[in-house]
């Protein structure tokens, strides 16, 4: 589906016109979206735009990186906008000319209503400032996910929603790969805007060089947030660890302490057990009794003499 | 609320001034002061100052990252001061002009108070300067918060505490994130510093370039404790895992061996208590005497076996 | 073997044709493919075309780093293909002049052959444009490569094939392996092609920038994925043995909580296995009652007691 | 206390001569050394000296990352020397003008004395190269303390000195955070060294380049050293954990082997231990030898299952 | 000892000459080599040729790092061999100049003889290749050391010489700490090979570009090397850390499992045989059978329902 939007050269904005009413010089500028385009669709990029081979090309495959490369009459953006819900990647691809930009995907994008209702207050009234608009939406939908992601870790650092151990490294886990995912994205991204303030090849750039630094500044902060919340992600699944570890040796010790008190008095309830005809204490009349005082003695002692070693001790020397 | 201190011409100092007073050319320079500004007088920011629209939007939204862009009139400046007591950020935006310095912030800034004596006592007599003193304050206010970590860390690396070794992992962690937030305070600061050092654009700035190379110097000598701190951390965080681990295998091998005296001599008196009616040796005369000296035999012989291969040594090989 | 294709200057392409044709000035341009070639036929590189000794040299020997030299008539190349099934190394070597490209490979590469095709179509028609398309092709095949990579490593992600942990860790390690091979090759490459956008002594190379600059993109995307892949194995790698630690205490818990039970209820079965002849609760109306009750609270009150602690729970605090 | 030299313009050189004689031009240059001067003293470097504000605060504060900051007449430096017992640092400031050189420090610094020795022996004869040697020494004090701490590092890899491993963990922890903080100080040295060299704003520099590479040369080597053996350090660390996780796993077999041995026999005999009235076995005539070739056969033949599925291998498959 | 070869104006080749033959300008150029030299030898350094002290130095004192430094009418090089069989580092020091070359090492260099005889054969006849061929050399012997090294690392990867686990664990560190040593060699002589690519003062150097170029392709080889053979012993490492680590807690289950079963069952055995007067199982007709169908059950049971939890299975969920 192809959506114009164009400014006449006497200042009002026509929609519902029709590719060929842009030929001819009768519009200020225009704006052609391609949303989810036919095959027929797509061949208008080299029959009716005359647009570079190698540019098409990169509009049709398989997802690329966030780019830029100029040519003679308009320069050639690819950059990647976010499903809020999935944090899926959508590209879009886009022709920026003097007096005209084209944009091409195949998912809709909602929020380029948004940029259409902006165009029809006139408060966007060349295709620099439409492109900055589009660019800048793309960029404001990452925060929300960027933002979930550090409540999930937030969560995860104070495991407030009580999950089991198991349950809470895997949601580690899965933060980890989700912020590798969402590194694709935004540190291109954020190299991609650095090259559109440095570069001196876009139309009227300089005027508007304050609006693509801010979205600049947005990038930056994202891509330190995702930074911070890998290492974060490390230093918790590391606490983990070593908390685990440390919990494992506590156990450890109980159980030898216990083995250490309980083995030697199985030994010796063993021994009077046995059924030699010639075991003279079994025939002495305090026998039994002598034989409760050691077991006591070492059931009480062996205990003592652990805390007095401090293996009761939750310290490591 | 507003504050305002302005420069007369003949070198008398203003305040109690109001907005009004400052058009006209009336003073050499003046200072704005916006604390916890209400809406209406945030607009002032537009309506009477006619900052950039860009600008504006950083002052009023969220915590933005500390930076410096250029204006025709003005350079606009966010940066980060930390609340000493929670090391808390707090926000606080500048445009400095030839002839004009605006704060603006959301949280009351006690250090303003030290600025404001230093200007009624000359010692401040431009805008720059006052400028200086505002940023030179807020990075002094970083080090007690640093040197506090530092000592964090220090208790921690020699548990002078006495910490429990899970307290004491969880303080270790908690140095680490904390570093983490500073680091995303300071490593920014740092670079916006760095940037004012080597703009062209800064009125006036070449006369106090060492000023702000003070300034740097203290950020760079921050950002060299936060990492170096971080890496403290890691080292101790490391050490306790090996030494936990060390002390893991240390109570198995004692577990183990416990376990290799008594498994063989319970089960030899289980041998003997058994009630086979055809059992020679429980009618031997020296039956018991002879159990007893095998039983002796395994209880000294395995530990004295172990101590030879070296089990008891507290070395790995 | 040597295989050389020649565009005349009246635009007709000739195969089939010997060294001794191309000598004079016949041809507009030529390409000569040494595909394992014999060692008389290596000596043509110096006899016949009169290359550096140093290229020469590089030919010959063992696999070289993909690199570039600049000689006086011609640029001198190594790059790497991929064999698509064992992803193995095979170099390739190539001169390429003004009006000529001489490659040079000891085993035979299918993907030639497409070339071959596209220069009959007249797709190619200058040396350029064919040292393009053998690299452009070279290049892509490291895509189903990388991309079975990639594979391998979603099904180690969620061990979708049901592979033991031993067999699934030996996966991951050969999975990091290979792609640290893949990188010794990727790497390199990512940097000649930029050493290529980016020279100005390649004889008509400005008019095709934008195809170079497409080749570096798929590098770089591909060097992304190397770098992105290797941090999720470490993830996954780590992940599985912080998992498999939380498992080995959760199983030391139980045991712990087992022996806890049953040591003491042994001990007191065998107090009263003695044969004390003087033990007074042996003979006691409800004596063997009594123990049963002893023995039931223990047995039940321990459990209890643990379940009351956390022990059952499957969380670390 | 001061201590000043001073050279005349005939040649001789002056010492015990007060400060009131340096004014005016009877000197071709002088070297005024603060050493632990008392706060008269030190108001000289403003009331006599004239050095910068920012300049003097650096020397009377706290100790300073070494640094160089360059002023209309002179240039500033801030630089480390390390105690060559305690490793500890000791700030030294310095102010090197074309004919004279003042330098600062609250420590006493012994090697100035040799310093001092080759101005007597008039091997330094201009303020650069006072300023040179000064530097070098300090650098070369370096040297003993990284090399013995190579040496510890060396005792710790092959453990020459029979330490128990917590005492060893110990010492490579130490070892680490040594290395850490003497980072601290040669890191930035060899930056400022760096800038020193690349500086063309010290006077005469130009003829001693040599000189002042041949100290980067050091604090390059240094650097190495430091950075080498925090990585070794690392891998000693590793290595230890790695090998104590490997006792611990061997230990546990063979208390598994020995549990798995003696369990079922105890519960055999156990099982003949029962007083039930009507149990036929115990009546048998060879019942008695019947279970111990039952148990031999056990306790003979779970060992030599285990050696054959080679649990008493010491490898991992 | 010293070696001079010259080469006269006529062309000739002269060995067995004097130092003092080569004053005057009898000869094109001239090679000195001191091998070993006596204190008299070294002495000929400033006495007959006036190198600058600071290179002399270098020559004399402990092994420096590979460098260039560039004197007035010559050029200071440090280099780095290696000892083939102990790949320990030999310095080698050379002063080229325009008509002259001169080396000095302490230790006897067999590869010199290679280069004597290319001289003889009349393939090196400048200074500069001179250099070039004792350069290439020394880098060309790295090559069977670092060959060597992931000749062990393959060994090591797949365990191929069958060594225990702790030898194996030896082997790996050993590896690293060789590689460590290594890079210490190749990271600075590949940056020394680049300064002299780069370095526009060495005499006639642009001819002979390429030549170094060469040496530069096979530094950079090399560090790769030695770089991804680090990550691959970190890889081993690990793998082996998370393969031992996997097999404890496999034992540790079949442990558990064990006493589970057993821990019970001993205590039942244990119950009946207690001596109370009053137990009425004991006279029951079928309590020895009705007691071993219980344990029968139970001894069977519990290894079933152990199944069916998985917990057989070589597998982390
Ligand atoms: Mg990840
Ligand atoms: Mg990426
Ligand atoms: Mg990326
Ligand atoms: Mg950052
Ligand atoms: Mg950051
Ligand atoms: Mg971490
Ligand atoms: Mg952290
Ligand atoms: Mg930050
Ligand atoms: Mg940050
Ligand atoms: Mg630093
Ligand atoms: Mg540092
Ligand atoms: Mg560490
Ligand atoms: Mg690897
Ligand atoms: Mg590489
Ligand atoms: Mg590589
Ligand atoms: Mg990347
Ligand atoms: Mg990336
Ligand atoms: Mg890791
Ligand atoms: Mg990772
Ligand atoms: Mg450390
Ligand atoms: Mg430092
Ligand atoms: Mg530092
Ligand atoms: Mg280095
Ligand atoms: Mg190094
Ligand atoms: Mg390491
Ligand atoms: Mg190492
Ligand atoms: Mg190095
Ligand atoms: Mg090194
Ligand atoms: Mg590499
Ligand atoms: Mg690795
Ligand atoms: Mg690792």
């Amino acid at each position: 589906m192809l959506r114009i939007v164009a400014l006449a050269h006497d200042g009002t904005l026509h929609k519902d016109i029709s590719l060929d009413d842009l030929s001819g010089n009768k519009y200020r500028w225009y704006w052609v979206d391609f949303e989810n385009p036919t095959q027929n669709e797509s061949a208008l990029l080299s029959t009716f735009f005359h647009f570079h081979p190698l540019a098409i090309e990169d509009c049709l495959l398989y997802i690329q990186r966030p780019k830029l490369d100029h040519y003679e009459d308009y320069t050639f953006f690819v950059f990647h906008a976010l499903n809020p819900e999935t944090s899926v990647v959508k590209e879009i691809d886009c022709f920026l000319g003097k007096n005209f930009i084209v944009t091409f995907h195949f998912e809709s994008l909602m929020y380029l209503d948004k940029v259409n209702k902006k165009i029809e207050s006139g408060a966007l009234n060349t295709p620099l400032l439409i492109f900055h608009a589009i660019l800048d939406e793309a960029v404001d939908l990452y925060f929300p996910i960027i933002y979930s992601m550090e409540d999930r870790l937030n969560d995860a650092e104070d495991n407030t929603k009580g999950l089991s151990t198991t349950a809470l490294m895997d949601e580690v886990f899965d933060i980890r790969s989700d912020l590798l995912r969402l590194r694709r994205t935004i540190y291109p991204m954020r190299d991609l805007v650095y090259r559109i303030i440095n570069s001196s090849r876009i139309p009227d750039f300089q005027e508007y060089h304050g609006y693509f630094s801010d979205i600049y500044d947005h990038l930056l902060r994202l891509s330190e947030i995702v930074e911070d919340s890998r290492e974060l992600t490390a230093d918790i699944r590391d606490s983990y660890i070593s908390l685990n570890a440390f919990h494992g040796n506590q156990i450890m010790i109980k159980l030898t302490i216990l083995s250490t008190i309980f083995l030697p008095l199985t030994f010796i309830v063993g021994v009077y057990g046995m059924n030699f005809v010639h075991m003279p204490e079994l025939k002495w009349k305090y026998g039994y009794l002598f034989v409760w005082i050691i077991m006591l003695t070492i059931g009480i002692g062996i205990p003592l003499y652990f805390k007095k070693k401090g293996w009761f001790n939750d310290k490591i020397e």
